[in-house]
């Protein structure tokens, strides 16, 4: 899947530019001239102006919507820390390809692209493919990172250049509002490992039921997540390292999606607790790609608010979702496009004649 | 408007009853079915599961959805509690009916009926009527409720059943979902004076700065509110005395369309604050009633935080929207509608051939 024309990581990086001020203030005086009282769409109107911002357009125009989801398998599965087997996720691959899995309706609903790739699912069925996937394997799952690295930096480095290429090339495709998640059994105790090292906080803030573990399973995942970042503390200075370290080929995917996104000046939506542990290994790798991250939802799971503060990030919906696949950044960005639809057809003060404030 | 059909007050009352549990539980069901962790979708599934029991159908079928926004005038706009002049009132009712208003916007970006209604806009249009609106004046403004009550027992009844008649059209023309918004100078002052008479907030907490006055303007605001709940107080007990004391008829048809959508089996999606004290008063007149309410947002006024919670409401979306005309009932009505969509199309762990939790 690879292109001629694929950007390195050290290109992306050096191409983030920062949002464009003009832009944002271009937006900000029209807003103020809809029939409307000044402020008073919220945080539609923040959305509006930092989305014009990002794209470097005052008119903000609202090109594609794409979601790129990522699925891959973790060998810390075999600690038990989830409450269903591996194998669910390459059944759930196939029902996302199929149309049959949550994002998969909010994608058709909304009429977004929607891309979902194999980054390393332990079964391979590259051979016999899955209709609506895209195979870009970079392993056959992750090792279980209680034992030593979940990967080598090659690998590391190979799946955060399939998340740039998949940005870059959805980006090309007239993509301008890039929504990011993921599928992987075991994955949230993947996440806890990276927002642990990341920001600091304690295993026992982060760890959370994820798909549904009972007080056990809970029990092993602190456990899981306390040894992990034990072994791996030396990695936490350096994204590449702790992806090595600790981290999943979809995690990796979806951190380099957020940074070719950024690059490609294309606003990106992150989903919930796991591609959020993403957003945070990508600005530890490029601070700058912070100012193109919208983030979607607060989930019910345990960490996610507690690591949203720790990136200074005010989610748009808190509806208590803990599916991840995307679904949260789905709704949100339908809610930018709304922000986008009002910016745009909207009359003015002025073409409706419609009187101002009293002085 | 009104025709053979017509259901009155005590009718409509009386035809509300309680949301299916059978239903209910076919509901969450199949929730349970569908390819995802139990409960994962959060909120999501509890809407389905309230919309499944109001509709009295298991299956949640979703036919239209509908908004119905009610625009009038106020007499206490000439106590200077508004940032605009009254004028605007009779301008936005032409806005919305025009197309260029916000919610105009909305309901055509999610395909929505909208149906703007003038129930006493100061400057009668109905003559050379506005596209898109319809008229059902009760009067012409209400009267200053600072010197005598706002309207008559008569006209609070017959506003109350121009939004019955509303509502009932509505869902008789395949309406499943129906919102209510508002539109009328001064009327955040009459919905803090309904809601500090029927929860006991006092006003200084129920007051807010609207579509923006300075603080003068708010100290005006207090002031009022505080010396009509003194002047008006005998009126608390009776939801029908309350309306005509200190409401509005956009007010009062607000909160007729509750009792004629809750009687319809129509989940209905309360706006922001003012349609909130509409839904308070309609509980007022019928209890019963509130099963049938979603409430879809916290805005940003000062008093709507409380005010939901003195009715036990959980709003759906905290966006510090703050515009009314029924905005945030539009976006909430299209988080319902993915909700539904999810419960609808969504593959069954059988039919998908997902494995289940382990043991």
């Amino acid at each position: 899947m690879f292109q001629h024309d694929a950007m390195s990581l050290g290109e992306t990086i050096a191409a983030i530019q920062p949002p464009d001020e003009a832009a944002e203030r271009a937006a900000r005086a029209r807003l103020d001239s809809l029939t409307k009282p000044p402020g008073s769409l919220g945080r539609l109107e923040e959305i509006v102006a930092r989305y014009a911002a990002c794209r470097g357009d005052g008119s903000a125009r609202m090109g594609r919507g794409a979601i790129l989801v990522f699925v891959a398998d973790h060998g810390v599965a075999e600690a038990g820390v989830s409450a269903y087997p591996q194998a669910v996720t390459v059944e759930m691959l196939r029902n996302i390809g199929a149309g049959g899995a949550a994002i998969s309706v909010l994608a058709r609903r909304f009429g977004y692209d929607l891309r979902v790739t194999d980054v390393g699912v332990a079964t391979d069925t590259s051979l016999t493919p899955f209709a609506g996937v895209t195979y870009a394997r970079v392993g056959t799952g992750t090792k279980n990172f209680l034992s030593g690295p979940a990967m080598t930096q090659a690998q590391a480095r190979r799946a955060l250049e399939v998340g740039i290429e998949s940005a870059r090339s959805t980006a090309a495709a007239r993509a301008t509002l890039i929504g990011i998640g993921e599928m992987g059994i075991a994955n949230s105790t993947s996440a806890a490992a990276l927002l642990a090292l990341t920001t600091g906080l304690a295993p026992a803030q982060l760890v959370g039921r994820g798909t549904g573990v009972d007080d056990t399973g809970l029990q092993r995942k602190v456990a899981a997540v306390e040894a992990a970042i034990a072994r791996h503390r030396a990695a936490a200075g350096n994204g590449i390292d702790l992806l090595a370290a600790v981290g999943g080929f979809e995690l990796a995917a979806m951190a380099g999606a957020c940074l070719g996104a950024a690059a490609a000046r294309a606003p990106i939506v992150v989903d919930g607790f796991i591609a959020t542990a993403a957003a945070a290994v990508a600005i530890k790798i490029a601070p700058q790609a912070r100012d193109y991250m919208f983030f979607s939802h607060r989930s019910a799971e345990g960490g996610h608010a507690l690591a949203l503060r720790s990136l200074a990030a005010a989610p748009m919906l808190d509806l208590g979702m803990r599916l991840g696949e995307g679904t949260g950044a789905a709704l949100a960005m339908n809610l930018v496009e709304s922000a986008l639809a009002l910016f745009h057809q909207m009359a003015t003060f002025a073409s409706a004649g419609v009187s101002g404030k009293l002085e």
